[in-house]
């Protein structure tokens, strides 16, 4: 297991893992005012989908544990105002708002408990939203260890480990899931530019989980594939079209192409709330543009000559053909993905219907 | 043509433009000593093969210019010393051995001639080695004109422009050639990692050449050829086998693939004086390995952890299979490369016996 943690509760306060500043300074910062909390939340003192919605559910709990009013209509309004001001945080991440949700929709059901009921029962509901994210990874990790040869060398992308969850993560999860149960385990880090999150937290997660690897730049994994061995790549992703299409990190799809011309197995790690089945295919799917700035400076340095443009798309879209399969917590997913993820999706539907979060 | 000028001869002194600083200042360096000529292309003043050769030559030249002694054996020593330093600035660069090699066989065999002759010998045989790069360029630029359409959207990886030979450069000087014979151009440049020569060199380059561009990630120019219109790909070359397989910077490789995937043709730049026909293929070409720090570092800013390993490889070599064409100063080769280039190569040297640079 990590010896990190993204997110945690430590006696009534939320603590954070400051990610702005590793791999350089190893600082965690606790939390007792939301506002605070949402503010951190905002400044990507915390970042990643899932961590960012739990930091959201104990936010929740947070403001009910330190509420100025102990009951009636006037704590509620004041659960609601701190609901409002986390999920505006970081308007576009979906997890937050279903991570704030979930918290806030128990606080109503019990809007008329005493004060220490209520800060109890958000509590526990925030710990259940972290257990979740947990069991998913976990499951991950472990569907996806029957693909994981005894040595194994993986090209990885971007960064998708516990930093950006609670435990495990998701494609890095996978990587940790194989070390943990005896695989000899390498990884070649894509530095992932432009915001280098491969060679800034993969490497430092890979470090701190005692795991081999060496970063390359994006450019290097066709060198890598055909002059050493790569057994697989693993990837995470942001969304997953009804057909398979992955949206991901700029550069996973070069990486599909790539790994496809030398026949290395391509895996998507996909929680089954990334799968959207109401889109057919990824043309469906919107890429977020970014400052041209983050190709044409690096921190305080310029690169590039005043005023040169710069296309920078923050993600891009790899076919469903490129994928050899997309590993969920419901099971690995192959082709035809139209009826392999509907399936998955009806699973994990299944289980939440049965209210059980147990695998 | 390009208002920019790498190498020079301005005036019995030789004048370099300092590459190290690029794109953030232009600055001309001017040298009447040849030991602080040796020293600059030490220091990476000048860079890029061709641009050396020259550089060298003109050292040859600079030294009989200033020479101390004026005729008889002493004269010819100060002249080989030279010869030496100047060799060993860089002494893995071949072009360099041949510009200081062929204006100093020049000077052994005319060892008795006066201080005034000897000069002017040595710093003509120093512009025809300036010109033969010119013509050898402009040659490609024109040999690659018929495959470039009317709107024509590149992607150009590293920087293979006029910094690294005299004028127009090699891949760089395909775009820069059409863009002068009225084709409507515009540049994605590969920002090419680690050392960014794409988004340091070639922006500034283009922005000189007045042709439109924008810098992207490496691990974008498949979303690019899928999103957006590519026409062809162009690059430069290290080294080519007999059968084509060709090193260049590291990142041609997977870039020729994700062009291959989108049917894009791939060309590479290559004077002939860059294929060997004594490697049958590609595995006998030993590629670079350099510095971790390229990787880790970038500028004054650490960017991994201490300690993070890194495979740097300087190059890597894309097989022939992936290659439409390359483009020599004898013509346009195609497959099966094993006979075209050869029979450029032949036409190069037929070239050279007959005594005639002129095209």
């Amino acid at each position: 297991m990590a010896s990190y943690q993204s997110v945690q509760w430590v006696d009534g306060k939320v603590r954070l893992l400051d990610q702005r500043i590793l791999p350089h300074e190893v600082v965690y910062i606790d939390y007792s005012d939301y506002n605070e909390l949402a503010n951190a939340i905002l400044d990507m003192v915390v970042r990643g989908a899932p961590a960012i919605g739990v930091a959201g559910a104990y936010g929740v709990a947070l403001a009910a544990w330190h509420s100025p009013v102990s009951g009636g209509p006037e704590r509620i309004a004041y659960l609601e105002k701190a609901a409002k001001n986390l999920r505006a945080a970081r308007p576009t991440a979906v997890n937050l708002m279903h991570g704030v949700d979930r918290v806030m929709a128990l606080a109503r059901a019990h809007a008329g408990d005493d004060a220490g009921t209520m800060r109890e029962l958000l509590l526990t509901e925030a710990h259940a939203v972290a257990e979740e994210d947990r069991r998913i990874c976990r499951a991950i990790g472990l569907n996806a260890l029957p693909l994981v040869p005894t040595n194994a060398a993986f090209i990885h992308h971007c960064n998708t480990g516990a930093l950006c969850a609670i435990e495990y993560g998701t494609a890095l999860g996978i990587i940790q899931t194989a070390h943990e149960n005896g695989r000899e385990v390498f990884v070649y880090v894509d530095e992932t530019r432009p915001r280098l999150q491969g060679a800034r937290l993969t490497t430092w997660e890979l470090k701190q989980l005692g795991i081999p690897h060496a970063v390359i730049v994006d450019g290097a994994s066709g060198y890598i594939m055909r002059e050493r061995h790569v057994d697989l790549v693993t990837v995470g992703c942001d969304r997953v079209a009804a057909n398979g299409d992955a949206a991901n990190k700029i550069g996973t799809y070069n990486l599909a192409i790539v790994a496809r011309a030398h026949n290395v197995p391509f895996y998507v790690a996909a929680p089954t709330t990334t799968i959207d089945l109401t889109i057919p295919d990824g043309s469906h799917i919107e890429i977020e543009k970014r400052a041209a700035s983050e190709i044409t400076e690096l921190g305080a340095e310029k690169i590039t000559p005043p005023g040169t443009a710069a296309v920078n798309p923050a993600f891009d879209v790899t076919p469903a053909e490129y994928i050899t399969a997309i590993i969920t917590e419901e099971g690995v997913a192959g082709p035809p993905f139209v009826q392999s993820l509907a399936e998955m999706v009806a699973r994990a539907e299944a289980r939440r219907a049965a209210g059980s979060g147990a695998l």
